[in-house]
């Protein structure tokens, strides 16, 4: 019986490998970071959705994932792992605050807005003035990887702006009217982005006064830059820094999360069958 | 230990709830159908690919979800629940036929070409001459549902040619160089399609035609029938009809077919923690 299972094990490992890791354009990033020294990005982690998509009795970045509250994942990385940080802000209402006592002696508390460009706002205005770089993450991305934070930090630091992203997979139509295709879009011009979207402030604020005045649609933080026609530099990211919206996400990342920390192959015999 | 084991069951249930489902634009197609009793719709199930990006010593469509071989839910799926099939082919090349010895007496098999177009038009030879419709499913999506065949056949037979697909929820920006953002694309224009694809034949033909003579690159099925700028209905879709391509895809897609068939409650209360 142990030796059937063990021989499982090994086939299922066999046939179900790790994913493919794209290339990443800036290897070095991570050590040009580390010998300047500096510590002048100030991240903003927006924690103000309510989760509707989950059905959940609370926001999706409050669930637990293998334990762990899924936005402490990425709290614990700035704080403790990612070189360069010299502030973390928490857009997170006043409600939640008491589950992260813990921290509050290492980071700030921000009042979320009625929408995400509020909620950003809020988060900048608790910044220092001096940071040369915000990067805003999204509390319901837990896997970003420290090789990720530092290609897109090292690609604003010379850009103005980035953005992490992955090139999209799937055949993509575009349609008038959401009843008729009205054509094939050529994907490989296309990009799914993530966060952080990392930005200077000066640069952030500028283009926030811009669509303020302007009163213009935004689905993103780089897009207020993009609206200024300021360049805005694809970092490339992984297929693995999702966003957890559905249950099937949380199922991913759990998966992803075990994978990373050698368990995968035990895990799968539980429930390959 | 029992009753905390069974109370964990119960919380993590009310935090992770069904998928939403998406409206679908013609509940009552599969009626339609049914009443009509026709037989007119010809089905060429691709398999011809090769599961590269999956690493395994064999394509995809072929590894086993739950037991059961990737291909084998859609094939039994068109031959046993679905009303109104004429005739299913399968793109199948030869040294992989073996395992399918079950279906010799109700299935054709064509051989894949190198493109897949090569494949459909395989396929599409091995369809009998006075079918209504065919309709062009990929191997590695066994999540099709009966309800979203019939709205699709349905679209496909009012308007010629029609395909299942789901909005794009993702942030998407166009790129020119791969480098910087170009533009952030309007996503409500923007749908992820699947598979079937469901064509009237002379359509997909005469695109084939256009195709070929003009030496045009396509990447899915339908968009031939755009090239001739003939009308192809986007039939609203479920995010669930996923195409497996990649080790994580497995693992969503068996946790799919345990919540359809019940046993996700216990399947949870294995690897959450």
């Amino acid at each position: 019986m142990m030796r059937a299972l063990l021989l499982c094990a090994a086939l299922t490992h066999a046939l179900v490998p790790t994913l493919p890791t794209p290339q990443r354009t800036r290897p070095g990033a991570a050590l040009t970071m580390m010998a300047e020294n500096k510590k002048d990005v100030a991240v903003v982690i927006l924690a103000g959705g309510t989760g509707s998509r989950m059905k959940a009795d609370r926001p999706k970045q409050f669930l637990p994932l293998r334990g762990k509250m899924i936005i402490k994942y990425s709290l614990d990385l700035f704080l403790n792992d990612i070189e360069g940080i010299c502030k973390v802000v928490v857009v997170l209402a006043e409600q939640y605050r008491q589950d992260f006592k813990e921290y509050a002696d290492r980071v700030t508390f921000a009042d979320p807005g009625a929408e995400r460009q509020d909620s950003v706002k809020s988060g900048l205005d608790s910044c220092p003035d001096d940071a040369a770089l915000v990067a805003i993450h999204d509390a319901a991305r837990p896997l970003v990887t420290p090789d990720e934070i530092y290609s897109v930090f090292g690609d604003a630091r010379e850009h103005g702006a980035a953005v992490l992203g992955v090139p999209v997979k799937a055949t993509v139509k575009e349609s008038g009217d959401g009843k008729f295709v009205l054509r094939t879009v050529d994907r490989s011009r296309l990009w799914e982005v993530h966060t952080p979207q990392v930005i200077e402030p000066a640069l952030l604020k500028r283009g926030f006064a811009k669509v303020d005045s302007e009163k213009l649609e935004i689905t993103d933080d780089v897009s207020v830059v993009e609206q200024l026609g300021a360049p805005v530099r694809l970092t490339l990211g992984e297929y693995t820094n999702l966003k957890v919206t559905t249950p099937d996400d949380m199922v991913v990342a759990g998966q992803i999360l075990d994978q990373r920390s050698g368990k995968r192959g035990w895990r799968k015999l539980l429930f390959w069958k």
